[in-house]
């Protein structure tokens, strides 16, 4: 079953990269091909200085060895070894309308039986739109319901806890779905959440175009634009400082470029910097919260 | 005595913030005073827009209360209360010629008699200047020399333990000195190792006046601008990921506004950024590396 995911997930990564390059006239994206010293190896695909994106990567990997230490600690298990595929998206768009989006799936599996599903796709606007954020977590929850109608739930509140970046009393973005250690002792439910893990994967595409779609051509104006750069700053306090798929990819000794490739072009920081009560930022910061209900709110 | 020393610290905040201004004509140091929960509080310095400094802090800090956790666990000792005060300076400069100068100087007791001082300082080039690096090292070494000849030495190395970015396998800079836990067991050694720590916060702004006016007034281009945001990119990637600081700072709720002062104003990221080889950039990669011997260079 893992050369029908990793064969899955190559397509997947084909099929995205092609739909953003016809979106990113003039720029298309280049492909790194790369091997793990320790076995498998990835196909890091990156594109910069687009009409629509800035800098976006959309990242395969399949890699396999013996098992790092901290997860045979955390699985009490002896030593053993292991293969994981995935695919790793994030986009930084030029335009500040149009939002950052992140997508991960991942399959993990010990040579002694031991699998699991982990991922998740989530939104971080800069200026959060309210049309956008319903449409965005509706699209997710049809995906999801199709599979499991107790799964948008679920993996909402997750991705909830886990894009938050608590330094700041914020959220990274408006969330999305997360779920990790997916798995089941049932032999025949192994198939039913790959399905859906692949259908979310299916999904990215479609959603994002959309949001793309609706924003990429509004005009913005300086200051936004340096709102738009403040925000990718607490983008990246979160990817370096919380992340644990950063965290764990460079204590492993992973290819650091594709791991940090989530990072954006160009980032700042203002101490203390604090939008006017009334300001669209300060409303875009009200919005940053868990536990917003995107669902019944329109 | 730890009212002399904090006495001190903010003299000595005081003496770099005015030497600063005067060298950064058009832009003063406003001030956030802040109080800590548990007990405490600080004096936040910041400096934005200046003609010379992009981007300051100067920062004191004394605050006292219940010692965390995890310090009572490291020192296997029972529940205590606990006092630390200290200066925490990042100064990020217009000018790409300018290098990026960080210095922390601290004390640190507990109820039950246990004191010790930490800090250091360590320069961030974003290119290399080979004369810089000596004048800045020989003037580290003769403020230790004046206080303990086996000083330097020990503590050049340490900073370059510390400041080393592993995951990039290059320095953060061209280091400095860096030392932590200076304790004693004899009474009379602790008004020594003061005495040294205080010499050094005596040192910074001679030295970073002197290395300012050597280069603030140096042309530059659009492409070494763009080279150092990458660099303080690195820089980014070492205070959010590796910096233990920062990471005790915002674990233990720390004020983030103060801890994060030390972000740039502007950086940027670029997948797989690999200067030409025999390009000023790659020169400067060459210095970034442990063991660069300073002193017997020139």
């Amino acid at each position: 079953m893992k050369t029908e995911i990793s064969t899955q997930f190559k397509k997947l990564q084909d099929q995205i990269c092609s739909g953003l390059e016809k979106i990113n006239t003039h720029s298309k994206f280049s492909e790194d091909l790369w091997n793990r010293p320790g076995g498998g190896g990835g196909r890091s695909r990156m594109l910069s200085e687009g009409k629509v994106i800035q800098k976006g990567g959309v990242n395969f990997s399949e890699v396999n060895g013996k098992t790092p230490e901290n997860i045979l600690k955390s699985l009490d298990i002896p030593s053993s070894d292991f293969y994981a595929t995935g695919v790793s998206i994030v986009i930084h768009p030029v335009n500040p309308w149009v939002p950052i989006i992140h997508m991960n799936l991942r399959y993990f599996e010990i040579s002694d039986g031991t699998y699991w599903f982990g991922g998740g796709i989530d939104l971080t606007p800069h200026y959060v739109i309210e049309s956008d954020g319903v449409f965005f977590h509706k699209q997710l929850k049809l995906i999801c319901d199709r599979h499991d109608t107790s799964h948008y739930r679920q993996f909402k509140k997750w991705a909830d806890e886990y894009f938050f970046i608590k330094h700041r009393n914020e959220s990274r973005g408006i969330g999305g779905i997360f779920f990790d250690r997916l798995s089941s002792e049932e032999p025949n439910k192994k198939g039913k959440i790959w399905q859906f893990v692949l259908s979310l994967g299916n999904g990215f595409l479609p959603i994002y175009s959309e949001l793309i779609s609706r924003n990429k051509d509004r005009p913005f104006t300086k200051t936004q634009q340096d709102w738009q750069y403040l925000r990718r700053g607490r983008y990246v306090e979160f990817n370096l400082i919380l992340d644990k798929g950063t965290k764990f990819g460079l204590d492993t000794n992973g290819r650091t470029e594709s791991i940090l490739m989530s990072l954006p072009p160009f980032a700042s920081w203002e101490y203390n910097h604090q939008p006017n009560p009334e300001s669209p930022e300060a409303k875009t910061l009200a919005y940053l919260v868990k536990d917003f209900d995107w669902i019944t709110h329109d």
